[in-house]
């Protein structure tokens, strides 16, 4: 199996079931690494557990808590959403990505990939959304497109078989930058930003806009390593 | 919307709570004929109109009990299974379908089709299943191919969305910048590294890693004016 390492993290997460929901479907779909923030506790006698199937086994106990911080910093993040933005005005949720060329566009990426879900009632925050690299929404009526969480993973991790499961042909493999390197390419940016004097109430917008594009550029090691140079030379020189 | 009409049974669903799963992908999936056979006691304040998120207003409310034969009799009948048979020596499991591969079959069908689930803890019998037009079986991990019913119910009606939902809330990325524009922004940034001092010899290769980079982001118009923007400011700003 080629192709990137995935993990699944649950940020959040109202009821243990939905959790363990997630368990059994990572399970059915190949994957191992369950990582959760903040989340409910989980009685080995209680509904995550009841919910797990086999998962019950290996995925629920070997489970992480972890800080969003972490998956951040860790990972090319996706998170994944039932409200997107529909055009380019905002770029907290948009662009996005359905679940199949989610797996399409994964395929060609070698390094550490966490799917990010949120919370049942309220998914993930405009603010959690804007720190994730790349928005993933499944196509749904457009009457009643929020699938619940369990399901919606379901979906996700389902579409994303062939990269977790199924025996593949030799995809692409590309020298992905690590997600701190990125990340410290993001902070260069912001610093760019600043020296560049752009309108303090324009840089959030700025940088998710940023963010968004390089979230599916995937960048190489030495494109980062470039263009973090090429900010930071122009930011002291604009300082001088 | 062409093609067939889908209803979805739960044979001898054993608890509540997978039937509001159900209802609710339906909903999610344009779908709204629910039927039932041997059905649990759906109890208003209970797990199914707990699981059934907006789907408790009208399909569960609307879901019609049936006999097995009715299905057989009234419908196309798709028996959805983990379990299959491998080669031609039994039909019962054999040959199946995926899920992707029935949205295509159904698509050129015009008629009713009913999309038929078992129970949680074995599925539809041999019995059950020799009965029905066809059998479909999600592709799932070969240590763990069985997913909770509402899962595979899930995943089975997302496929078929395209047969069944006529306006999706993800519509496609439309606002590819213009060519023409790409390229201003690459002269804006050749530009850019002039400004910056950045060394004559090594120019050519730094902008074949921006265009590199922009041609697998494939940026929108409003990401393009931004950055020729903040790399036009940064010309004029470091030139002062």
């Amino acid at each position: 199996m080629t192709g990137p390492s995935i993990a699944v993290a649950v940020v959040d997460a109202e009821t243990p079931g939905n959790v363990g929901t997630i368990a059994r479907a990572m399970k059915n779909f190949g994957l191992s690494d369950l990582l959760l923030v903040d989340p409910p506790t989980l009685d080995p006698d209680g509904e995550a557990y009841g919910f797990a199937g086999r998962a019950r086994e290996d995925i629920l106990p070997d489970a992480r808590e972890v800080s969003f911080d972490a998956l951040v910093e860790g990972y090319h993040t996706v998170g994944c959403t039932a409200i997107t933005n529909e055009d380019a005005t905002s770029h907290v949720r948009y662009p996005f990505v359905t679940p199949a060329a989610l797996a399409e566009e994964l395929q060609a990426v070698d390094g550490s990939v966490c799917l990010v879900f949120g919370r049942e009632s309220t998914g993930l925050t405009n603010a959690e959304l804007a720190r994730l690299d790349r928005v993933c929404a499944i196509p749904a009526s457009d009457e009643y497109p929020v699938l619940n969480l369990g399901q919606a993973a379901t979906v996700v991790l389902y579409e994303l078989r062939r990269l977790t499961v199924a025996e593949t042909q030799t995809p692409e493999i590309r020298d992905r930058a690590e997600p701190r390197a990125i990340e410290g390419l993001h902070d260069q940016f912001a610093e760019f930003l600043v020296a560049l004097g752009h309108p303090e109430e324009k840089r959030p917008k700025t940088r998710r806009l940023w963010r968004r594009l390089l979230g599916r550029a995937h960048p190489t090691g030495r494109e980062v390593r470039t263009l973090r140079g090429l900010f930071r030379r122009a930011s002291d020189r604009m300082r001088e």
